[in-house]
């Protein structure tokens, strides 16, 4: 009988359900699919074919699936490593992917990874990232297999201004691709805490009417899984089922930090798992309970996650990985041998992407989805015949990427004695350098000035305020005190407060510096009301100085701080901090017809200048009212009994620095 | 000034104190020193060279120094994987290692390794095997640079069947080799726990008299932690520090369950500490504490341990995993960022050998080992330079061993364009593939055949036996208690015990079955005197039988059982198991000058067979011997007044099973 292809002469790796290994082995493949698997004399006795490609020295492998990535995201590799999530996500990702990401990235990145991964073997992976029509596209013309899954947040995107949006654009690219010969378009509810349960549930609706996977991050941080306990009183995966989203034939990302029950869920509903080894350690969000998962007979694949959390898309790492992991992360060197590792990243891997009857194992009537793999690089050898399972600890434990040599998709061979057949590779490195050049200039820019990094990551009010103000040291607030209680005086309001104030302050000086400000309110006997946290940059210098030490001063952007200090201590990475600690009576006075703030604080950290500071100060919008304040502030001060020794034109940060 | 080779054009990342990294970088080296390292303008302004490599595109770094291997073991390398450490070392290793380590094996695993080394840009190691001046001159001929120590051990090795001999190979071998350009020899404690005190103080004797380094495995498992508490009342580290070996130029590896103590004994006694993440996780010994042993400023290398567990020499794979395992391990991806990985694999590692002021950075006046590292790869594009430390990140996260391309060692250059200059590459391959057919054909054989492989792993009495035996069922025991008073009977000696049996049944029931006995002898009041394990194979069929059901049987090999249930059930992977609890009394008697066993059992498990039997039994030597015996026993079944009809051929476990 005639076929398109036979190779032939080499170790023959079926992963079919007998784990069936054929030494001198072939297979021959027409029209995309595979005809016939056995031995090299029977095949070839059976077949000719247009091409015969001998694969001796080599194992002919199902080729790899990657079970889960962020593939235009290959674009942004390198760019930001060795932060803690929060930084590099909101700090870099976030805001370099709002600047940049359009559909000529996306398909840029796309080519990119689809060269990088065909390189290293895999000939199917599952993506979730924006613009997703663009991704199949790219993803198709590189004659690659993928489940393309559009993200939908309950943030905007990049490519939709709110998740009807992305819903709708959903649709439209389930429809547009569906029946596809290599793209299985897909629908990618975020994550539970990025999601509305309307997200949920409107995704899993789709993905149901279309009988299409749904791909979801899920349970990838311990955090994630405290905050949904705290919000909902149930952990992730009980969340989402509780949508109903279980119905859906998913594809969970990660499940790091899951439960028996949860892996219940997961087994009930007949979900796939992807184990993404690299980026859970790489983040720090831990290891994922492989053993576990498998006992329960999950389908559990294994996915590089996007390169920007990796930084590279290479299987055989992901491959190697696991079978480690999952022995040091259970104390048994038995757990997860090398057979098992390589099964999650072929034939099981394909099941988890609900492809297990197209692809992943190389048996007559799947798809034509190939790699040939070099055995004889010195990385490899010797090589030992006696344990049936040797062939498996060679390919996970000693090969590497760089030992593929031919690979085949659908039939199709994309990649010959390594070099790519369907993707131009000079074309798309120049392409991607030169975007990675337009993002380093945006970002050597921003890094450069405090401010653009402060606006960088968004949520600030861009407003400048001038104030005039005056303060003195004090002996005793007691006068100060009786003194608001005179007739010339009247208080609106007023409030005790303690506040927790961490400058950061940077190596030019003329960046001004950063206060985060954690504002403990009081009510009676001292129980805290309310907790406000704010972020202010202020300039280097005090813009004005008028008689009496009264300074009129610029606060520059003030803005609620939405992330921890620790966040914005790795972000702006100052090259020191001063830590000021205030008791505060807070009163907000009229006087003359003018609201004056006046604070009567006791610093209590640090303890060098622990003692009483009045503070007195009013907002101004001109050099002629700044003028005239600064003389009612003088008066306010004669009324205070305040003595022009114990005046002081420092901030607290200079007492304390 | 005229040098031998200058490399321009490189992105020069020095490794040195300020951790300086030239963009348009080069350097300059003669008589395998470093003459000049920096700009490529002043370096080619000022010099020129017999020989000018353009490194454009690439990396110029510091070779890479593996902290930790046994290169001979590469000729090991996928023998047997996925077991626990004792089935693989005794089982496997130990066995093989016992039959064929030569010089000669060797010689050709060194160059091997070397040769996969060079490739991955390593330039220096650290080794500790046996034939050790074997190694030494494999290495010298490859011209790497390494610390060659030579193992000793209160086992025979296969270079010495005591430890003194060891220690006088070891002194012979230093003699020979100190003041070598590249070659540093060194003494090897095994380990505390395969080391006497007099070892492990004769050795730092050694060390200290010579000067040279120390290697020593320390704390690599739990269990060794454990046993070493239990019996020495200390942990492994204080326990060597007592016997004064912390005085000796230490490089510890592993060092995985170690205390703060421990660390600051480290830290104190300068030791190098080789990290080895690979084989720590391969074999579920856990992770190195990495970011405490940095904290206290120990000099913490990365090693590949042998490719036996591992399986490769990858020093890209280990940096990387070094730098992701921190961060997993501590749950702080800020742990262990790409640049300080890379320092333990250059001059941290070089330090923690004892060998900073040699290798490790690109310095004037170190010597020249150095690996050109090609950043073109499409798994490293595209490129970021905002960052300073993103070089790490593209080296660390990255790049891979298949991208170095150029390597110098003292200035000698070892691989060029990829193509090794000092090994002949397929010699050592047919070599290498030669021994390894010999080692299967050995193991093959050995697996084959239950027998073998129970002489394989050593420490059997080869002691065929045989015995005439009678069994009958008892409805109750005193009958023949009160016959063994009579005046026919003398019993010599008498014992109770409880007796746990396992079987294990092979496929094939002619290679018989192993019977694993744990051996309670109990004393007055039940309590347990004395444990006795071990460990019998016994034939498939009685080999003859008499009247009476008297059987001849044969016990082919006892032994006792040195390694737990679990090691055996791993290493002989039997089809199924049968398990036999009883109670026995045993009695010795004289019955007309003839020794006869009487046991009288009571069954506890399995339920089903739950009774009490009674059994006869007389070893024998020949034919006529055992009529005679089955005689006496027809004579004794019928002073215990034994009926017919509860005459049995079978045994216990033909009952159980």
């Amino acid at each position: 009988m005639h076929v398109d292809t036979i190779l032939a002469h080499g170790i023959v790796v079926t992963m079919n359900s007998s784990r069936q290994v054929i030494q001198d082995g072939a297979l021959a493949f027409s029209k995309g699919a595979l005809i016939a698997v056995g031995s090299a004399a029977s095949v070839l006795a059976e077949y000719d074919a247009d091409k015969l490609v001998d694969c001796q020295g080599c194992a002919i492998i199902p080729g790899l699936v990657n079970a889960h990535a962020h593939v235009p995201m290959t674009m942004l590799r390198g760019l930001a490593d060795d932060l803690r999530l929060d930084v590099w996500l909101h700090g870099y990702m976030m805001p370099v992917e709002r600047e940049f990401v359009t559909p000529d990235f996306v398909r840029c990145g796309t080519l990119l990874a689809c060269a990088e991964m065909i390189r290293s073997g895999v000939t199917c992976f599952a993506d979730m990232y924006y613009f997703e029509d663009a991704v199949a596209q790219a993803t198709a013309d590189a004659g690659m297999r993928a489940v393309c899954a559009e993200t939908v947040l309950k943030f905007p995107t990049p490519d939709a201004a709110t998740y009807e949006d992305s819903l709708e654009y959903s649709r439209r690219f389930i429809e547009k691709w569906r029946g596809h010969q290599l793209i299985v378009p897909a629908v990618a509810p975020h994550a539970p805490y990025t999601c509305t349960p309307e997200i949920l549930r409107a995704t899993t609706e789709l993905a149901l009417e279309f009988d299409v996977p749904l791909k979801i991050h899920l349970s990838e941080t311990k955090l994630e899984v405290e905050e949904s306990r705290a919000t909902h009183g149930t952990p992730p995966i009980a969340w989402v089922k509780k949508q109903g989203l279980l119905r859906a034939k998913v594809i969970a990302a990660h499940c790091v930090h899951v439960d028996a029950g949860e892996i219940r869920d997961l087994c009930q509903a007949g979900a796939g798992v992807a184990h993404n080894p690299t980026s859970n350690l790489k983040l720090a969000s831990g290891v994922a309970p492989v053993q576990a998962l498998l006992a329960q007979n999950i389908n559990v694949g294994i996915g590089t996650d996007g390169t920007a959390s990796n930084n590279d898309l290479d299987m055989f790492e992901e491959i190697r990985l696991t079978a480690l992991l999952a022995k040091g992360n259970t104390g048994d060197p038995l757990a997860v041998p090398a057979w098992q590792a390589f099964a999650m990243a072929t034939s099981m891997g394909a099941r988890a992407l609900h492809l297990g009857d197209i692809t992943g194992s190389l048996e007559a009537g799947k798809r034509a989805d190939i790699a040939v793999v070099d055995l004889q690089g010195l990385h490899i050898v010797p090589k030992f015949s006696r344990d049936p399972d040797a062939i498996y600890a060679q390919l996970v434990y000693a090969a590497k990427s760089a030992d593929v040599r031919h690979v085949w998709i659908d039939g199709q061979c994309v990649m010959h004695d390594r070099r790519l057949l369907t993707i131009d590779e000079p074309a798309v490195l120049a392409q991607a350098q030169a975007v990675a050049q337009k993002i380093d200039a945006f970002l050597i820019t921003r890094e450069g000035n405090v401010l653009d990094k402060l606006v960088g990551i968004g949520g600030l009010e861009q407003q400048e305020t001038f104030e005039v103000q005056v303060k003195v040291a004090l002996d005793d607030p007691q006068p100060v005190l009786a003194a608001l209680d005179s007739p010339a005086v009247h208080i609106s309001r007023s409030s005790i407060r303690r506040q927790y104030d961490t400058y950061f302050l940077f190596n030019d000086n003329a960046q001004g510096r950063i206060r985060y400000r954690e504002d403990e309110i009081l009510g009676n006997a001292g129980a805290v009301l309310e907790v406000r946290y704010s972020l202010t940059l202020t300039g280097p210098a005090h813009e004005r100085e008028y008689a009496h030490s009264v300074v009129l001063s610029r606060s520059r952007f003030t803005a609620h701080a939405t992330q921890s200090l620790r966040f914005y201590r790795e972000y702006f990475k100052p090259i020191s901090e001063v830590v000021v600690h205030k008791e505060r009576r807070r009163y907000h006075i009229d006087y003359n017809d003018i609201d004056f703030a006046v604070n009567i604080d006791k610093i209590t950290q640090p303890p060098s200048v622990s003692k009483w500071y009045l503070e007195i100060k009013c907002r101004t919008w001109s050099q002629r009212d700044a003028e005239l304040k600064a003389q009612m502030l003088a008066e306010l001060l004669g009324l205070f009994g305040a003595k022009e020794r114990q005046l002081m034109r420092q901030e607290y940060i200079e007492l304390a620095g």
